[in-house]
């Protein structure tokens, strides 16, 4: 079995379309990941998360150094085996969720010290031990340690960060190779960095392209700069990573931003929007984002989407889930996150049959004439 | 098809096992029915609810009438489609919980004025309404309205409040049988009271049998008094009923309760006790209830009963069950539910099978010496 590989099948302007193959299985691009933050994609049975269509699901490794912990998860078997999810996981490095959950930190050359969200213990997290937890939880794509700052930073304070990040990259890079089997079986990701700025991010992805990683993330976008800041940004920053590899923009985002994304050359993305929208009583369909909360579903026999193929759309009415999501009951959040991430893979696979079959322009069109905004 | 039959199978000693049979499908007796309070058993899929072995459910009147509303629930097609349940619902009256959960409660001869515990609106329900409201629900099995004193009142106070019970039983019956259509397809059964007090329990239970009903329940118990009380009582209390119905004893109970009810010849039961212990982090097994929040599970790779054939015992660990719990995920109470409510009806389907083959009181005393109370 190939340790990573990417096949590009189809391209439609700069939209991709490809597959992905791992030892653990293949991933279909363009990719949307659901994130299984603390070992569980909330309130999914792993079965049902592969019925959305899921190939590949998302952990943070901020949240299980912390509970369960890293070495827990290891002689335990491993986080495929202790949650049931056996195709592949990507890992983030952790460095974003310090920077935004933890308490205390204090950022140097070596690192991040940090304190617990938990229980306020201190900890450090530098890329050597970043990479040494993704080998511990045993993942399948790991992600460089890098400092994500926010993009309204003076540009000489962005310049400092993103040259550090790209010393962590490198870093990271031998910690990963260090790893032992893991390194053997696993694929290792960069990150590019530089906020809003084409000059600092294609210093960025010249540093990372040197070092030579399996794959190419975006980071630093979908950090409140909003999406025409973000569209903007990604008309640049997607072609200055190696064409022959996967692109993956972190964090993002709404239906809308997944469409204007890979129309700019992305092929992965993950985010907590559908399943966190699903606990709140939001659904996402073709016709735009639906409070189910809203009175006006009370007696409405009708399905939340009448074109999804769900199981939650072929056997609910919005009356049901409306009666549950008032009622705060734990089916309500169980449906409607299957139904989100269900409707997510569905967009997912028709954009990639729309590259594959040279319409994506028209579909891109299509979905933006249907989908209003909530 | 039959509106309502039960088919004794089989005694041993006191116990029975038989089969209901309605036009909505079979129930096996001695049969465990999960509790649905707001159209939904909570944490469950309706088909998980099935998988787990269980022929019928229970819905609250109480709560159903105030959210989302009886005439709604019957303008969306009725409870079963509404919550796609396609077999037997039992609901019951509302009158206890109407005692146990609203505000400003009047008893009067005519009903109960209170108030709403969500909004501070407020209802009488009266045996005439609690009827309706059950048939707008489309109710498989009808529960006649009551009042449930609290066992520890004095005699003649116990003695009055069976009087008025009765009173409502006959009106509950007349209620029912002017309901055209639903009453060609439903069955009611009248609900004995009087405490802990044999004289009060027999006068009730030929009030009741004058009236004629379909089933009998035992009410009044499992309010506080005590496991050796309430087996005081059912020592008497289920004889007292007509042989050729089955007997119902209501809101119970823990597994040990189930057992030695059985023993002295109950047929059906509900509690909320193995869905709500599910959200809670307690799990039941054959040698007793376990705490999976207990720092001892979390590296414990066993399944949480290994002679469980449920899907949560055959795919995840102790370890697992015990992080979810700490973590406060939802797929935690989704497992632990499943799991309990799957042991309860594993538990149910051992009775049956032992009083088919007349071994009864050795099953009872091996559970007795393998269950360790909690």
């Amino acid at each position: 079995m190939t340790r990573f590989s990417f096949t590009l099948h189809a391209t439609d302007g700069k939209a991709r379309t490809g597959t992905i193959r791992m030892k653990r299985g293949e991933i279909r691009t363009p990719a949307f990941m659901p994130v299984g933050t603390a070992a569980t994609v909330k309130a999914m049975k792993p079965e049902a998360v592969r019925a959305t269509g899921a190939d590949i699901i998302l952990g943070n490794t901020y949240h299980l150094m912390l509970r369960p912990g890293a070495e827990r998860v290891a002689r335990l078997g491993g986080l495929h085996r202790f949650m049931n999810w056996p195709r592949p996981i990507l890992t983030d490095s952790g460095g974003y969720q310090v920077m935004s959950l933890s308490d205390l930190r204090k950022i140097t050359e070596e690192g991040v010290t940090f304190a617990s969200h938990l229980d306020g213990s201190r900890h450090l997290l530098t890329p050597e031990r970043s990479m040494e937890i993704q080998r511990l939880l045993g993942s399948d794509i790991v992600m460089a340690f890098d400092e994500c700052p926010r993009a309204d930073r003076p540009r000489d304070e962005i310049a400092r960060s993103m040259e550090m990040s790209m010393r962590w990259a490198r870093r990271s890079r031998d910690g990963f190779d260090s790893g032992g089997q893991h390194a053997a079986d696993a694929a290792l990701f960069g990150i590019q960095q530089g906020a809003l700025d084409e000059e600092l991010r294609r210093h960025s992805a010249e540093a990372l392209t040197d070092i030579g990683f399996d794959g190419y993330a975006i980071g630093g976008l979908a950090v409140g700069e909003g999406q025409e800041a973000m569209f903007a940004t990604l008309d640049f920053a997607p072609q200055q990573l190696p064409v022959d590899r996967p692109r993956y923009l972190m964090g993002v985002g709404k239906p809308d931003d997944l469409v204007g994304a890979v129309e700019r050359g992305v092929d992965m993305f993950d985010c907590v929007l559908p399943s966190r929208s699903g606990r709140n009583g939001q659904g996402f369909t073709w016709a735009g984002p639906v409070n189910l909360r809203n009175a006006r579903h009370a007696e409405d026999t009708g399905p939340l989407d009448p074109r999804c193929t769900c199981a939650t759309c072929g056997t609910y009415s919005r009356a049901y889930l409306h009666h549950l999501h008032k009622s705060g009951e734990i089916l309500g959040a169980v449906l409607l996150t299957e139904h989100n991430l269900a409707f997510y893979q569905q967009l997912m696979q028709a954009m990639r049959e729309a590259i594959a079959a040279g319409t994506f322009a028209a579909f891109a069109a299509r979905f933006r004439a249907d989908y209003r905004k909530g």
